[in-house]
């Protein structure tokens, strides 16, 4: 490839011991604005000496939790309180942040299945390549947060790739303690419904050796409280147990329950168009056989709705959240319990 | 006006005796199909002598409470079972319901907007006159299912216009408690914070002395089970009081409690774009000066969000529902406690 | 209303001996164009004393035959040829012509469902309501030439609506029978399936007590080379036979064959969306019971097809042309023979 | 109709002394806010007894020269500078402001041909409305200030229509001297290029009885600090002059000349498409036969392009800014003086 | 490349006996469905020991013969006919054949352009990668049923690309006279107008061993019944030939008639917009100098339409379709008999 | 990669002597036209033996004093004028050209940030593939005719990348003087603004050792008298220079100012949305702490604007042309005077 450098700069020096708020400059020459910018926000919190902190939202624009919880955490962290480096990026695609959709406005660009992306790409794939070039590789452990957005609601959870090493998979799982999510999910190769593969920054995150949490905090456009909180807690955990943030405040993290993806075959997809009508909750028990839901038809109304049913027993991790259902949408992932 | 005539058409004949499933078919002659139809269903269950009721749902597209129960009315009631008409319109404004829009895709149309419609005008136009002119003048009683939709988070609730004579809002009242909706209002003039005045469905249909009720059931995109029942429920409970389905099978009615709009200076609008965190709940008694949400500039991640408080006390009517957020939008409408 | 003399304007004068060619000008305040004006060919041959015909064709922009046969003829045709006067408006909905589509680009309209139109109105309606207030009153006779279009085939006819008083309607039949097209048509109220009821130039011109026949001449999207010469020739009869052109050259007139709409009831729609595999040819005599066609079912390609039979006997008027259709689609309409 | 009166609605109270800033509140309920508003700011500055003058900008949001003259002027103008009342609605048309379009994105309405508008017709028509019932009935004068925008490049001029009365025509003419544009024009009937007849804001003020000026202060999506600059000169020395602010500091006027639009058949328009290269200045004086401009085919780089001559001698009153030309364009209108 | 095993899963075994009619999964995070994934229907029929034949039509979306034929094959085929494996993919392009486009409404991707793919890109290259690396390497033979589309008129015919051996290419040529259409077509290198290289499925399949054949059935937005025969008789025929079907009932193969591609040169493309009047059939033999058609100047109804002219004799192999043509529109490409 | 040779193909041979006019044809398979072609005019003028002289403009398709340049040398120049050739393509990104913009409406694509281009990507990717690799490799001079298009106001300019070696460096440094340009440039690395980096022609000509300059002549939509024939004059002057055309009738050289650009930390950006006042000229000597503009809010018209100061000394090369602003856009950026 002839371009490898990031053209994304930032007036900001990483090296410098403060509290500063920039911005990523992605050039993105337009119509409208020749020499114009994607701004994108980033905070950096320094001082003394210490690991680095990468603390991601937005990566997915209408996921909400995690975007809140880094804007206080921004506002509120000194950099007195540090040994070390914080790093925050409350809004990774910008553009989905602003346009309130998961996947850019921009170029149609879904973050999350755009890495290790590409120094001459779209701007998608341009912020994938800066997180993969630039931020990733100063950092000793990276958290990016994410929740169900506009169409799934999801049970509250944090997320690791197995370790490489047994070593490695055992300092991840210690991380998932110390965040301490209701849930926690080892997610082998493919994760749950998504599928992301090789292209997730936590995939990327790992082939560089960084330890990384995901999470996932509610869903379904709005803001859930506890999501928000336990994204608060969580990080503050977090940074107090790899030294950043040794004395903080914290809240006692509270027992976390390990869990494992029940399989592609567990998932329900929608097998037509329709109204859907659910019939278990984010976090429920379900037996196979257990009603799962109605579709409804809205061309026929006198026609018998399909009953879809659970083909395993499990725990719901997530479900869809608009009733407006077409063919192929996925209508709940179950979990199962695990010994990790 | 040349054009006073519907040029809708259907094939259902709404006198004949039994239970018949048909669409009206509305013609829109486009580059794809010149001699097109949107058809929209519809079902008229017929027995005996006896008054009409017309139940209407989807009258905004993304309102799914209504439109299930009536798809489940329209499958189980059966013509032995009542004495006069049922004429159920399940997703009234078609291309919004498969769009999962409030408007309509075709033209913008918010049909709850567009009343008493035209002949000759667009498709939601068009809509909005069948229902003025061919189906209020047949019915006796009308229900118009509405749900938040989308946007707003509601009260589960039942609403009147004021009566025009004393005995026409006592017979109305009369409905709201046989309805049996938690919360009632009477809404005089501009209703809650859509404002509609003379362009709804209501106002027309009180303009021809058909009693109607409006209802909310849920809201943000999802189905509420309890609006599903609530509106099941309530239909049941007024065919038995108006004489249609006199031993139908149905729940006893709760007490309703009724309420009055607070009034627009209780409303609270965003006054700048951001992210909304809301701090209160739909139904919950706030005081003047409580905190009612934060709203996070993302372009400022450390700058301060701006606090939003009550402005007056009341109880929560609705709230907006998804974070992302507008100058402009409404966040939240209250409530007062009234005397009928 | 305010306004009701047309802001349209040309240069060309329409009482000028001669053979004259230029624009309407139609006023169309853009981002883009703040002074600008939708050009609209059109051409005036005049000379001596005699009546005057308007020939449209372009009213919807995807139907072919008629626009090539009057630029044919506004190429041909001298003033010497003739007493009175010819106006040629080939393309009227110019901004539709210009994009190959039925309704105009600019403002979704439909000419044919826009009459009278509006002085005030979108581009469309003021095009209709300049040919209303301007063109239709000078004229003696008017001949609006149709075809199928991008969606429907169509049999080779011409079309009048029914005369106000008996000799009006002799004169019409006479029309008719100049014209010559194969099939001919008497269109009471509502048309085959297009249902444009009194919005159509037809409707007007009989209001206004102008003589008018319509044609379908293809469709498809293509042009038909009999559809063009049948425009050609049956134009060249009708102006010899009012006595503008009494000395062209010209084809003799073959019989013609008078039929009726079948009626809206043996008209077939789609009831499904799928893939069209029709069974009968425009034309084509027909039974009750006879196949029409199959509807493929594409998310399911082992499903039986849906097999359409016709629900009367007559001949194929017009038939659905593209392959994948929609629910609510118009697939075929029927034709009877008639004695006039 | 129906509806008449404006659902437009304000917490501003218009009767109260003082300077209050807040903003017009037009329901507008879309899929992604069913209560929302469009926000178009107004400021009111009362004080005592004395006239009201309504200002107005944005009528086409892409003319700014009025914008920032109106921010400004409502930021420095203070109550007790005052006797009587100066509205000010900097960006009438906001959310075409809000997108540097002439039009509205959201109906892609033309403010300034949607006069007298409509209670229940879409945004722009209830802002045409709201100005045409409420601002204006309150109003002694009114000034809409406008400029080329993003197509034209226009001489800087005011103008006004004639008075009905000779004695309100005498009062017209002595305000355009006091606002002391370079140019003044007396627009009979459709004015320049634009054509909007009965449709613009002036149309309706004149019909009410208030005497308004409008004006044109540069062109070409840019801003031109002498535009602006009239522009406030211009309103202090009205302001002056009809005893509102009888004290304010203000330049003297300069004088002004009268002129007259030259007529339709001196504008030139583009007969094709192409890039236009123009060859003479706005406000150049231009005789017949001069060459006005080049068209160059893109098509064919090697023929000759298209030259335009002027078709009368006059001095050119506004000019097409953009190179790229469609047919139909306006590319020149001219002036002439004129004797009043 | 990072990720080079498909994304796209099935619960379909296609080692299994039987006939299965299931989806690809194909993972598509959207806005509106996070997990979400596009179904293509897909149809395994197995039976014994065997070659596995690959049938594929909805290459392009708006080609229906093909899909169809696939449709009719899967349904009526049963295991207990056949003697190894029969894998149909019907509408492989399943988006674009959703919106009866040639290319995906998903990411504007054309299948045929977009050969070998990527298992990281867009839905369509995610197919064409789906087809090369799983696919096609499980299959000893492929058809890959194409038509002219929306936009050619295409003469029936059957195509191979050269075969890399001798031996390999009478094999090819033999496949092209058992599947029996009228006109038989080797094509080197870059094929007819379309000039897909080595970015079509054809391509790919040679590269892996895999004999190819592709056809051309038809065109012009609807179904050739013709086509649809050919089709069904040619797979037949093909199915025996290569003893996955040896016993099935089939059509007598006809002769069929060699043919070359007559070169760039011989293409006839549009050199300025306008209506099309083609003055040839699909299939007719023409000579050098001969009329093939005529372009209409919209905007200038009375100049004289270009003529157009073949520039070398020969047959013609595809004709454009629709009338409204654009500068660079292929409007002919010629064929010529040739001798294998 | 798989496919290396260009797919864009022409009838015109570059090797033969005399002018020609003719078309670069992109194959464009699309919805509407399956074996449709781009065709992008192009002339070669040739005669005897000599260098070779590739210009281009219209890279940007919103850019147009190079576009008229070279219509106006490809009308004038003939073949006895010159020794060698001469190959004109004065419409670059043909589709951009067409649409007035920056990028392709076909793919988005802003063809100077697509090099060295790719044969199997997008229309834009493939017109800088053959720009890269059939056009540059014959060339022994390029330019390539920028300005500052719809968004920007430019200093009139020409520019050149640094030499490879010293030798290089001189004789591109000789270029720019006998170009004469009022201001020259060297751009190391990533220009001014833009950034394009190794994405631009300028990049790939230097790699490939073709001496290459480019320019801004203008800006804002229009096109700059003087930027057209500097193109004009300043491209003689090369033609002459390098014994192309050593006869042509020229303007002398004027003197030239070698400037650098002043660096990414004295440009201004917009660090609000707004409308944008200038305070600044093009061209204009500017201090530390002058006022460059004002941002005015047009939600709080009465809010302080924002004051924009010079955060350097220099003179300004290029400033914001329209008004309407946007958080990220460059406002200006600076150059100082060098010495080469």
């Amino acid at each position: 490839m002839i371009a490898s450098q990031s053209r994304i700069w930032t007036p900001l020096d990483f090296e410098r011991d403060g509290k500063f708020v920039d911005y990523l400059r992605l050039p993105h020459s337009t119509d409208r604005s020749a020499y114009g910018c994607i701004q994108i926000p980033i905070v950096c919190i320094k001082n003394a000496i210490g690991p680095t902190a990468l603390l991601i939202a937005g990566n997915h624009g209408d996921e909400y939790e995690g975007q809140i919880a880094l804007m206080n955490l921004a506002r509120r962290l000194t950099p007195r309180e540090i040994s070390g480096r914080v790093i925050v990026l409350p809004s990774a695609n910008f553009p989905a942040v602003k346009a309130a959709r998961r996947v850019s406005p921009v170029d149609a660009g879904n973050l999350n299945r755009s890495f290790p992306g590409s120094a001459t790409g779209t701007p998608t794939e341009m912020i994938a390549h800066y997180i993969s070039t630039v931020l990733l590789p100063m950092s000793d452990i990276a958290i990016d947060l994410h929740s169900g957005g506009l169409s799934l609601d999801y049970v509250r959870c944090a997320i690791i790739r197995p370790g490489r090493t047994s070593e490695e998979h055992q300092e991840l799982l210690e991380l998932l303690r110390v965040f301490g999510a209701p849930i926690s999910f080892v997610d082998s190769s493919q994760g749950g419904g998504g599928g992301g593969g090789a292209t997730t920054l936590n995939a990327v995150a790992r082939s560089l050796g960084v330890p990384t949490i995901t999470t996932e905090l509610g869903g379904g456009a709005t803001v859930s409280p506890a999501g928000v909180q336990l994204a608060e807690h969580g990080i503050t955990r977090v940074l107090k147990h790899i030294g950043i943030a040794p004395n903080l405040a914290g809240e006692e993290r509270a027992g976390t329950e390990f869990m494992d993806y029940a399989g592609r075959d567990s998932s329900i997809y929608a097998d037509a168009d329709g109204i859907f009508e659910p019939a278990a909750l984010v976090g429920q028990e379900v037996f196979e056989g257990d009603l799962a839901g109605r579709l409804y038809y809205i061309d026929d109304p006198t026609r018998e709705p399909m009953e879809l049913r659970f083909r395993k027993s499990g725990r719901v991790e997530c479900r869809r959240f608009p009733s407006l259902t077409a063919r192929g949408d996925c209508l709940y992932t179950l979990m199962l319990p695990t010994v990790v």
